[in-house]
């Protein structure tokens, strides 16, 4: 405890070690609790599995 | 805000296009919150990954 | 399975129903499997615990 | 989307918001996304309904 | 992580504790990790936010 | 309902049979609700998408 989840698209490995990275220090440092006591999962999502209002998020982007 | 998660298994395109909007038309009528507030999340499980009861739902499948 | 989860404000017992019996109906039309199979679970969350860009929903609702 | 989730324990308004402006500040620049395209979901959980190992948190707490 | 949740209905500590030793003890030995390792969080949800088939659990438990 | 859902690594059939009977086993005898009641779901998450501190699972594997 804490655990932070983030749902987002893909991602290359360096952006998924700054995500966090930066999470866990804001989140650390707001709640004043130690950093290694966070588990955070980073959920990649296709673009076809995300609806954004009553449209998927990959028809969005293929705009 | 709001956010609709739905745990299911493989489907193609076409039914992520009608579950997000059939859910969201329903959600934003009862809820009167405008339909492009809306995130909806699928998620593809694959059948070996749901236990239904004591049992994986592939080997329920399997029968 | 199916389990469909809603993130949202409060609401009353009325619109609860409504929401389960519309929700299911669709995604079990859609998905082609029995309504009794869903599982539908809503979160009422308070307007401070949702942030919506960098504000929470409840300074948006103050303005 | 994206939709940030955190599970913690009770906390005032006051850190709710810098918590959503701190996650979604990082969030927002390592992926490139506007911060009002955004949704944080904040979870207070009672330090009983927390488990560490095989201990409740809020036994854990009142040691 | 591992991270288990689990979405039931109202209970005393006790059973709290119970399910946390538990099902920890039991994903710990098959998945060989250590029981430090696991965090556990209980959702306590009113009948009346539940959905089972197109019925509120609340009003299941009524009849 | 019950929902159980497990945040974990990769794992082989053999083992979320293990983790599903095992896990239901001890909750329906704690909560007194029957097996059948119960769905489970298993998330299999690569090291790189999680995060212990503000460390990858990966890279920790690495070391």
């Amino acid at each position: 405890m804490p655990v932070i989840t983030i749902e987002a698209g893909k991602m290359d490995k360096e952006k998924k070690l700054q995500l966090v990275q930066g999470m866990v220090s804001v989140a650390s440092e707001v709640l004043n609790i130690p950093e290694q006591a966070f588990t955070t999962i980073i959920r990649e999502n296709d673009a076809e599995n995300v609806g954004v209002g009553k449209e998927l998020l990959a028809d969005r982007h293929a705009k």
